[in-house]
């Protein structure tokens, strides 16, 4: 009888601190966030390091807003399928769908949950109709429109 | 009687290409995307500072793998309130619960549409019981969980 | 024991023909209709005289496209009261705003069924969030929107 | 890097009363909306003919009112189709059928969402049972009848 | 133009009385219900003769308690039919199964609305798995089981 | 240890044939019953008194058909009251509108199941509006209209 | 004309009290529950050989706790199959699906309701992915995870 | 930086062999167990000692069989409260209700989902209307009678 662990990692509060200044801007030099926390650069360097090897931190990217390049409508899809068996192959063709953000398998009636940027109700109508409800397995989707987002933002570290 | 125009942006081949790459790693030199994209770095640099200026990029961040802090569970919340124009400030409300990551104002039968990291059922117990449900106006809450994360990305530019 | 009439008027192949005319341009002179039925302008006259008298014809319109006053989105919204029997009263509410244009009592789970039209997703999450569900009896709306409006004409004569 | 526009028109107050009163009366002549509103019929000319070049105005008609020919049950039907890509080979299919005045492709669970008018149960019997769910991908429809219209009007301009 | 009619028949407070008094016992000799209600036996015997003619009166019956033969249970049964149109059919092979008491096409979402009596758990699952999803069309039932019968009588005449 | 009886009764070949004479027609002479059946008068007469006095037989009535009456509708709701627990209260007040033929505490998410006529979609709004949904606990209802009555008729005996 | 019975057992005060003690802990010597009764061993053996032979006790068990061997969830599962009728063979098809627990025919829209243990959310994917929807007939699931378990017993006796 | 473990327990072959005879009969004695697995009597004795500290045996039980004592219907409860917030106090008074043996905080609509067991639909409606609807905070109960019990087992060790 021996015992089985599933491992978490638990940052302490100068990680958390350095995540937070990152998150903020990933571009801060990391000399600056070194005289900010009071400890040297090669900390900063290390901790950083650590957390990447652990794959805590994935990478650093540029945020763009959807919305200044036309995608005014953000929209949850419920997909229900023939057989919801055809997941994992369904979600192959989702991925070239590029208006497709996200994708989960979920507890509830969908067989996928689907989040999508589209510029305005007629993208959604061609999007829904000629490349969503045309893959083979699909049924029919259910749609929840965003008509305002109103907390976006990473889970506290 | 005039026009009355929204205002949307079409960026170029080369806006697009200087994006991809940042959106890759935001920490990227621009003179490495300069010599990439065989133009100079003056030129991504003025870019750059034009697609800010515009609102079209708005931050460089750093992504941390939330299951790797131990944050296992991700769940979408259709949230019921006793009269849907309570709306804004339950949001004020959710704003204090880190574990809400986002928050929507949707079309179809729920007030709030959220979704939301923790750590385990325990975790989502306390969270939905104690945290959710106990805000003043809030009636129930319809809880999808997701098993799979297939397909998570940036709207392409 | 008597028997009991509801009264429904049943036309003719001349009143169909001649209603079919004015439905599709309501300005046609009446003396352009009676030559392309070979017939006198008198009888076009007494039919409509008689199609009006009965109810039958309710008015000539002019039909405004809405899309071009930029109201892009059209939805149906199914709304649910805390008491259904506050039906008439909020009914009063909804005349007051201009964006509602159709309102039945339906079977069907909601209290009241709703045909509106608005500019975009923020003017709609303004009409929903700041106008619907601020009326005092409205617990939460169910909405669907429209994305292809595929036949719209009147019942045949 | 170019901007995008979508055009839409504004109009001016005196388009507005001019729409206003033909939408009351499409018969109503230019002299006297130009009396009423004291301006030149030529004005009045002048502003109906760019309100139909903009498409703003699309026609003038004759509204009949169903119940008084016997169509005393308006409905709403939420048709389920096999696979929901079918719909626009679907909607050709119901252009034939004369009771179907509306048809949309909205959001929400149902793949085509209709407005009906017909005489009475009977007659909405036939419809469904051997008109439409006989449509060859139509799986089933749900019904929602209209018991009372309590606003029926077209967007204030 | 002519007018068309709908035929109802409405009854008098002298055909009202005896419809009442045979509906609480259909036995009762005519020449009791004369000297109740204080007109001639033949008055009675002409009104009903009319009633009948007239097709009001349908027929008389004795009321069997389902419960005293054993059949303690009573449900209404949602039935999902493959496709709706295939409504009729399966409502002939339904008449076979001597469980099924009544059945309706119905709005809303199923393509048949059934009540069933039966014995006990056990007979409406056999009912249920091997008679009625057992018919070819038949995809599965939603039921709603009738725990208490407090209302159980015929319209008021 | 004891044994507890569920007491059914089982009843003969016998009984059998003379209750479905009867259900076909409950004003058929015992003398006639018994000549069908080759039995006495007397025998038929002994067997009615027991399946009288056992509750099996509750009464003979007259069938009226509501159609000719101008009840052209009839309807199945669903009623959600406030708090479920209300449902023996509002029978009572159910009991006082005439339309109401049926009354069930059923499973599901209905707290009520009714059973109503009407006699057009108006008289239904009225019955819906101004009666049912104005008891005071009563929340909403949900209404499945019947189109077709396809199988009407009392369980085999 | 004769009765029949459905026998159910009626036991008395000392078969409850023999039941709740072994109910507590199976492997209670009846000398301890005879000298806790005050009667004699003999008895209870009588009592409980009776009890055995009328099939109220099934058999003595261990109760296993599932978190503590990595059974961190559990879950009910209603499930959709193409065809209800095929109930019995997919249930066959379940019993060598070791994480289902138990497995229902229940009333409601489901064809079948399962409870299952399991480890965790990806093996819960797995589970409802490549084993209960990979089942032939299967259409879809849909999930509720218990994230509290409040009330856990046996019928009181 | 540290790990954090979550602590779950394998148990060998042996470990299992044990629980598995023992979960079959509660009784058996070790030294059975012992000389089906050729170990020793002190080997089983050691193994079940350290089950138990773990927690991993929790108590030895009888079954009793519900449907003997005339439990005959076994029901799934989705009950809806006015503040899911309630649940735990809800929780306190379901525990004074024998009938109600599970009760879960479950994802999905539900406020509470509970397994009851009852002897008819008599009993059924007291318990629903009496006793678990006329909790104060209770609105309404959604009801899935099991018509069918198919598995019914402990996870496999």
């Amino acid at each position: 009888m021996y015992q089985k662990y599933d491992v978490h990692y638990e940052i302490d509060d100068l990680d958390r601190a350095i995540l937070n200044i990152l998150i903020k801007d990933a571009k801060t030099p990391y000399t600056e966030i070194a005289s900010q926390l009071i400890v040297s650069p090669g900390t900063i360097h290390v901790r950083m390091k650590k957390l990447e090897s652990l794959g805590i931190v994935t990478k650093s990217t540029l945020i763009v807003d959807p919305v200044k390049l036309g995608y005014d409508m953000t929209a949850f899809l419920g997909v229900y399928l023939e057989h919801g068996s055809d997941y994992e192959q369904v979600v192959e063709e989702l991925k070239d769908i590029p208006e497709v953000v996200e994708a989960y398998f979920t507890t509830g009636e969908y067989s996928i949950f689907l989040k999508i940027h589209c510029r305005n109700t007629q993208h959604l109508y061609d999007l829904l109709n000629h490349k969503i409800q045309s893959i083979k397995t699909v049924v029919r989707t259910d749609t929840l429109i965003s008509l305002a987002e109103s907390i976006k933002r990473q889970i506290k570290v």
